[in-house]
């Protein structure tokens, strides 16, 4: 029997789905019984992550702390938290439970040590960017981040909340393609999809050639986390 | 606040995220606070329903229950279960739970009837089909089931087991076409994609048109019994 998985979800309720689907898809059964027993808390309750670092919005942190403690006692072994930005109560939360949470971007900061690269691009919400999730990460493993312009940033913004929450713009619509060539042009070999709305709207645009996509990752080392045989070795 | 809605999941596991995907989409609403909380136990100790019911295999009443009471000692106010053959368990699952169980086949048979569907063929597993499940639901709302001859049944299981769960057939590989146009030819207006693997299987291949979808009539209902706002009327 593999370990149990708790999924501290809802942040969005979409991004739950893409992670649970690519934990299913890295996992190598050829039946329902040989998969991992997930249980996945969509806890839409929990409060807006970016508003609350940024804009002074509802603490995201008691909401956290109720799923991790509602996953423990349904008997998650394991916690992962498919939400780059919610990583900055990342200490906080693992301080008020029992049960080891992953970390998104520090596993994809070592994944990205791990293939040699040295610049990376991080496309991400307002939030995480200035929250420093991932420049901390990164600092970790000698890998130096780049950042979207002004212009390029509200491009992201406006992908993640008008094309993938709130599903009122259409991802074509929004100009994403010259933000990542500029970002190529100032040196990033990858691009980091560290938000995870980005890779829902990465693979509708077709785009997701040459981004490393921290869902997968963190589906990956949730697999093997919970002792089950990956499907593949890398998660690129 | 909307009811909490508990998913008896892992039968098999991508269909619990099709139905989780198509709640999401089928909920009106603009950011992460206003979708449904959701919780969803990808219980994956379920035996296989199709051999319990066929073939004398180990019974999966257990473990849906021990689904069932986690669902509701975690908060759960309604459950569903992405599962079709698993409703042949309903009535003894809803008698040991305080929770009421949305019924997948009734939904959709009563979907039928309010779009003046008389004949519909029941694409299934062979539990499903044997189990009378569908037969059951259809006569209550006066539908007339159409079934595959052998041959379409076998390429159908083909389909679910080797195609959406195993994964080691290519979908494009089982022939469904003429099995769907045998059915159309003996009288069935509609089919009914009676396994939860079907609609993904359906919806890769193209030929979902024409086709009922009791997971999205089960997300539409899902939705309703939450007492949130739906994006749409009905679930054609």
């Amino acid at each position: 029997m593999y370990k149990t998985l708790g999924v501290i979800g809802g942040m969005g309720p979409e991004a739950t789905c893409d992670l649970m689907r690519k934990i299913i898809s890295l996992t190598a059964a050829s039946c329902d019984q040989e998969h991992i027993h997930m249980i996945a808390d969509v806890n839409t309750a929990i409060p807006d992550r970016t508003a609350a670092i940024l804009h002074g919005g509802a603490d995201p942190l008691p909401e956290l702390v109720r799923s991790g403690r509602r996953l423990e006692a349904a008997g998650a072994d394991v916690l992962v938290m498919p939400c780059n930005t919610a990583h900055y109560y990342h200490a906080a939360l693992s301080e008020a439970l029992d049960t080891p949470v992953l970390h998104m971007p520090r596993l994809t900061a070592a994944e990205l040590r791990r293939a040699g690269v040295r610049r990376a691009a991080v496309l991400a919400t307002d939030g995480t960017i200035q929250s420093g999730v991932y420049a901390g990460a990164f600092a970790d493993e000698g890998v130096e981040p780049v950042y979207p312009d002004a212009d390029g940033q509200a491009a992201v913004m406006r992908l993640i909340y008008d094309g993938v929450k709130a599903r009122r713009v259409e991802l074509r619509d929004v100009p994403v393609r010259p933000v990542l060539d500029g970002l190529r042009e100032r040196g990033a070999e990858v691009c980091v999809l560290a938000c995870t709305e980005l890779p829902i709207a990465f693979e509708a645009l077709g785009l997701a050639d040459g981004c490393l996509d921290p869902t997968r990752v963190l589906a990956l080392a949730a697999v093997r986390a919970c002792g089950a045989p990956a499907a593949v070795d890398s998660p690129w």
